[in-house]
């Protein structure tokens, strides 16, 4: 067995998407491992919610979850919505408001870091979970940004140890990486209810998730579309 | 004037290169902006010398400096040579033994920290100091990997506030770099001696200078071939 190819080193947030892409592999048999970033992120929550979804689906495949400390980096990633006291707009991704919640160049640094630990343990794939949803307001997450990176990285490392990056979900919406996490639920024979309470998306980070940034809209219309409810509390519901 | 295009942010690591690099910059009259990263390596004494040059050389034009502690990093750069308790290798950079000194995609996650400050600041240009010298090693200062790391990097950030990448020494020799290092002290009005006796360049982070990794040697040849003696101590002179 190749086991360089049966690897993948996944940047796993916490949320709905990068869990999904999680289930995704563990279905087919690969093996994960998993970081997670602490980058100064008001909803530090979700590392716990990365936390949990590890530990519950531990016993299903091999899977490995690291936390890296990336707090040294406030200066660098500068005034976001995300990282610092400016308020996180209500709305929807689409709109103009939901600008102050780009930190720059955030994926950049994270499938860098994805790929130096993919070298450090001579894995040949990386992964994170872009979707449709995101491509309106985070340059970072479009097709264009992963073809050009997934070319950087091939020629910024050795030939013989270079990670392929791959974005599996960049042509889903948001409904459809649901649809296809529930999927890998019902085929690994876990409760997508249990599992998907596990998960965190908005990004104010407090007791219940607000509702009303564009984090929680896109969730609420994807689990609205399929006909499911949300399992996790919302402030006002 | 443009204050995006006449300032830049460079990666200052207290070497002979990235020093000869600010100080290109400031003869230009191009405000720099330095970061540092502190990621494990053994030399770490580097840092105290980026200050050291920067403290010499701020009165000279407008010039700043942060240092990024990426110490939550040990794990995902794993176990080079310069990171770890794996011996520094004696002789020269093309030798087989230098690749332990390979820290993984170190240069991509550095840029992609470059990318994520200038944007935060609003600058247009971002730099490192890679030269011909580092190609046989390190595949991450080819030419090849620049023109990728700066496509990924212009895709990946908001077309208004993207940030372009470069790296004037690439066409360079170590020895061209110094060259060019003691010319720009020279229209700077700087003693070279006394502004590169503040460099570090030796993998090693002892008191003085080994003389023997691929690092010291490539940093002698220079001054031997352009028949100057190099103002730091070594171990054995």
């Amino acid at each position: 067995m190749n086991t360089r190819r049966n690897s993948v080193v996944l940047s796993l947030s916490g949320g709905l998407d990068s869990t999904s892409l999680l289930l995704k592999y563990l279905s087919e048999g690969i093996a994960v491992h998993t970081l997670s970033f602490s980058y100064g992120q008001r909803h530090v929550k979700e590392i716990v919610c990365a936390q949990n979804v590890v530990k519950m689906l531990k016993g299903i495949g091999t899977l490995s979850h690291e936390i890296i400390d990336l707090s040294g980096l406030s200066k660098v990633f500068g005034e976001s919505a995300l990282t610092s006291n400016v308020p996180v707009p209500e709305g929807h991704y689409a709109d103009e408001s939901m600008k102050v919640t780009v930190v720059p160049f955030r994926n950049g640094v994270f499938l860098s870091l994805l790929t130096a630990y993919a070298q450090s343990l001579n894995i040949g794939r990386i992964a994170y979970a872009a979707h449709l949803g995101n491509h309106d307001i985070y340059p970072d997450c479009r097709l264009s940004f992963v073809i050009a990176m997934r070319k950087a990285i091939w020629l910024g490392g050795y030939m013989d140890n270079v990670p392929c990056l791959e974005a599996p979900f960049l042509r889903l919406s948001k409904i459809d990486v649901l649809r296809v996490g529930i999927e890998y639920c019902n085929t690994l024979g876990l409760d997508w209810k249990h599992v998907f309470a596990s998960t965190w998306t908005c990004y104010k980070g407090e007791e219940s998730a607000c509702g009303k940034c564009g984090a929680c809209i896109e969730r609420l219309e994807a689990f609205e579309k399929l006909g499911h409810k949300d399992t996790i509390k919302y402030e006002h519901c």
